[in-house]
């Protein structure tokens, strides 16, 4: 046998065209060691060992061995609970069909919009996929003898899908029949939302491989998925104003969150540097604030990516971050007699006005803003939607507006001399009616959502901050006492702790020598291992509080990325995020390494650009990649 | 005016399809600062300032501003010499026409096959290439009144690229004609090599911007540069082996390094890993090997491979690294009747046998390793036809043959122990009977390049190397004695000191915990800063040797990274290596930030996934991005 294929091997080097080298098959199989001996000192569970096979007829691939050797195959994020068969179905993606879909016009309508979506993961599973689709002699679709039916059944006919929607699924594979030497599947999917019954589908679209040694897809036999979220809120924040990121590369991410059932896209759109949000009531802003008239998201632009995240499960939450990290763009305030909106514009030296340049904070004392931001709001409501509204509130710096004219002016008109405190009066004040605008744009009053801050700080919080009001998203360190404050006093949080979920870390400074401020580079281990409940046990929390813990969201901040390298910063990073806060596992990244490794495959199948975590070796060679426990 | 342009942004909000937004122009001019001022206590030469301006009639874009306010413009890497008129001509890529090269048939075919490259760079330029080339009414190529003529000439007909060809040229473009209200330009190249031909038109092509505010091209009215490189090997290590990565990527890394005039494409093709190369000779090594039967190298691809790369001026040179840094591929010696050709492959617990899993050396004392060697050699030879070799020649561990079953029993019958010295000596041996394959594959005694390694340590290397044989290839710090050592020793040397020039530095580590071995990340500055020359004459090394110096390269090990992130991660990191190596200049990375930022979004514009360094901002408000000095 062995001979044979080398044969072949030579035999395609000389003639190329008739013999396709593609299907020679190495002589290797993979054998599942479900022994679950430790490696090295660590415990890796069950894995597959590439072994040496003479023979092409018994050989198992190594996506066979990935779906059948562990607990949970290929499937990220960890369901809740997961068993499935050691046998598996050979198919070929035309087989698939979706047969019945229950819950009402709007759910069928997503679920149809999702098929389409799901067809393509299983083309794109293929190496040669688009060959597959059609025969070239007949010009026919190919078809095996396999059946895969799959029913998908929703009991709520409501669409929205806002925080805390319910996303929970069952998803069972069973044998219906076999016709010859073929199978027939049966796959229910069942959940209360769309939502659910999206996240299902994603499931069941991780339990199917390719199967290199017969060139089509596999899947189980028999399987049965029961799973939740252990976090409602679980994001990514992009940010598209340091540098922009154009409509194609936002959906390339919201498509990959949706791998990971990710549900928040938190849009941080504008920013000092640039105002690429084309807002329809004061198109000023842009025309001052876009680095350009073609880096800007207009109406439409917008409206296409909250209907493509809506579709994938993903809610596009808005920021527009104020009162600091505003600058260019609003400009238009003078030329339109309005006076100063904004003070520090561009100032310099700069590091006497901001944390990075350009500087740039609102002229909070000047009437005319408030209307003008109430525009504003409306705009990002008539666009977004969304059920809340990120209003940012980081890194004020007190000496821009105590040196400036417009703010030095009023607090001498107050009798005030610019102590600190004035200053906080003053930036609470603008928070106050600043909110009250947003309530008019929304006519309601939407959860808000403000960074840690001064305005946070120990002992401060309640001062300024209304709890049934605002939800706090921390991006301090995860061992900052403002974790268990917030918590302890009954805030809703979401974690961003830059020690482990800035994403954006580790590269060389932008401003000056050595490497940027939050360096190192955050890893996928310690991505995997920041757990928001156990920063706040670490910290004497009570557990009974835990419910106000909402999520996590990594951060991209955009100083030293764009389209062309995003992709692979977010991947498979936030992929470990992403476990991290569906699964919420008890056990570290050790334990996941394996399918970490060949998630990262499964994305890139996907065209997802994620970054190589380890040589393929690892990944051929399960659980050998490890450091001895000294 | 500014109304006007209020007006037409809200009419495109409203209507969309027949206004084209992209042709409203912001509010913004630029002007050039050439007071050399010094921004935070810098200097930082030359700037453009974004500077509001009411009328776009007088605006003056971007671009525009780059191509005159600086001396070298936004030609990278810098130039010998550079002079350049302040007017520029606007154009269509239609406009520029190649009307005489000459310099014998060979070079006529290589200017031909690389006048399409230039034609396309200067369709990527504008952001509406596609939309540029043909008139859609009228279906003819898009004309303007200019013209521009280029003229190549080339002295020497041989167009063989090996260690040495010349690479200098000269470039002029002179106002040739008047015709109407636009320009007719004469462009001469002249060098003594197509090589050197080819750089002064990758240096044309960068004296060339997109001018936003008209939607055409401008060059020059007249400039002139005489350039040569510093040093004579330029190179990037790329390894295919602990990932693979495809025939496209590599193209289109081969492209990039054009773009910087790097001239060396060190292809490290094989590892323990895998085994990707396609040996005719012998098969079994990929089908052992490889990762899989799609991830390899046919010859085909890599005939196909070094053709692309000699049109841009880029040399393949191969490695076959031996004798650690095998094992994968050679399992076929046993089946073979040749007994292992290789020992401690796969071995575990790896930490004993090798620096990285999995483990694997060749049996060195096994007579049949030798004749294979050979066959392999002069695949090798066959298909890369080098000037050079690369042995390799990193990481041996002794213990793994100090405890193999073969090395052992040979030592015994030598009456030997295995003390340190009888391993050197017989890896000594290996090296000279190696070398010796290497000649005969050849037919000629090419130069051998070798790493640094336990044979060349301080006091070791004229025991183990014949000066006038091995280059080698320096991968310790830049501050390691082995520097002078081997420079004063009369070595030839190639940098590659891993504590600036490792590009696979600062990620996470892929065994175990915390970043990996060579952290933290090294920023562009570090690279651009690491300078050949310095090192040596920082440990007291004399001026008269530095020819020795051959030029360096940075690495990119693949543990961490493969086609999917690659991109990024060399570039603009290798533009900073370029110009140390082309220019070597006296100054730092402060003064080439400027340069630098913007040469990042010429490559992007080409398609190169080049990282961003700051935000867009810092390109359009020049030197404004600035630690203070203290």
């Amino acid at each position: 046998m062995k001979w044979l294929v080398v044969a072949l091997l030579t035999l395609a080097v000389g003639t190329l065209a008739k013999v396709n080298v593609y299907t020679v098959t190495a002589p290797w199989t993979y054998v599942c060691d479900s022994s679950n001996s430790s490696v090295g000192g660590h415990y890796v569970g069950a894995r597959c060992v590439k072994t040496e096979n003479g023979d092409d007829s018994t050989a198992v691939s190594l996506g066979a061995c990935k779906l059948t050797c562990g607990e949970f195959g290929l499937v990220w994020p960890q369901p809740e609970s997961m068993v499935h068969a050691q046998q598996l179905v050979n198919f070929l993606p035309q087989d698939v069909r979706f047969v019945s879909i229950t819950g009402g016009d709007a759910v069928t309508n997503m679920v149809n919009k999702f098929a389409e979506i799901f067809q393509e993961y299983l083309f794109k599973k293929s190496p040669q996929y688009e060959y597959y689709k059609v025969d070239p002699f007949s010009g026919k679709p190919f078809i095996s003898d396999s059946r895969i039916d799959i029913s998908v059944t929703v009991t709520d006919e409501d669409v929205s899908l806002v925080h805390g929607t319910d996303e929970s699924y069952t998803l069972e594979i069973e044998r219906a029949a076999k016709s010859g030497s073929q199978d027939h599947l049966s796959v229910k999917v069942t959940a209360k939302t769309y939502y659910g019954a999206r996240h299902g589908l994603e499931t069941l679209s991780q339990m199917i491989a390719y199967d290199d040694n017969t060139d089509t897809l596999m899947i189980y036999k028999s399987a049965k998925v029961v799973d939740k979220p252990a976090f409602p809120h679980r994001g990514v924040l992009v940010d598209t104003a340091r540098n922009y990121m154009s409509v194609a590369v936002i959906k390339e991410i919201i498509s990959g969150m949706s791998y990971d059932k990710l549900n928040v896209f938190h849009w941080h759109i504008t920013d000092t540097h640039s105002f690429p949000f084309w807002s329809q009531s004061i198109p000023q802003l842009p025309m001052y604030g876009a680095y350009s008239p073609r880096k800007v998201y207009t109406p439409q632009n917008i409206a296409e990516i909250v209907d493509y995240a809506r579709v994938r499960g993903v809610r596009v939450l808005p920021e527009f971050d104020a009162p600091a990290h505003v600058g260019n763009g609003w400009q238009y305030g003078e030329k339109e007699g309005l006076g100063k909106l904004a003070v520090c514009v561009n100032q310099e030296p700069w590091q006497q006005y901001c944390v990075e340049p350009p500087c740039g904070q609102f002229n909070i004392v000047n009437d005319n803003l408030y209307p003008e931001l109430g525009k504003l709001y409306k705009d990002f409501y008539d666009l977004f939607q969304s059920d809340m509204f990120h209003m940012g509130g980081d890194e004020i710096n007190l000496n821009c507006w105590n040196t400036s004219t417009e703010i030095r002016s009023y607090l001498e008109s107050q009798g005030k001399v610019g102590t600190e405190d004035d200053l906080l009066e003053l930036w609470d004040q603008f928070q106050f009616r600043a909110g009250e605008e947003v309530y008019k744009a929304w006519g309601s009053r939407p959860p808000l959502i403000l960074w840690t801050s001064r305005l946070t700080e120990k002992g401060e919080v309640d001062k300024f901050l209304n709890k049934e009001d605002y939800i706090i998203q921390i991006w301090t360190g995860g061992d900052d006492p403002v974790v268990s404050e917030l918590i302890n006093k009954g805030y809703r949080v979401i974690f961003s702790n830059s020690d482990a979920w800035y994403l954006d870390c580790g590269y060389s400074s932008w401003v000056g020598e050595g490497n940027n401020w939050c360096s190192p580079y955050k890893g996928w281990q310690i991505v995997y291992e920041n757990s928001p409940r156990a920063m706040y046990r670490n910290q004497g929390g009570n557990s009974e509080n835990e419910d106000l813990i909402l999520g996590g969201e990594a951060a991209m901040w955009s100083e030293q990325v764009d389209g062309a390298a995003v992709m692979h910063k977010l991947w498979p990073r936030l992929s470990a995020l992403a476990e991290r806060l569906w699964t919420d596992p008890s056990s570290g990244w050790k334990q996941a390494e394996i399918r970490m490794v060949g998630h990262r495959e499964d994305l890139v199948d996907r065209g997802i650009g994620a970054d190589a975590l380890q040589p393929l070796w690892c990944n051929q060679n399960e659980g050998l990649c490890y450091v001895s426990k000294a």
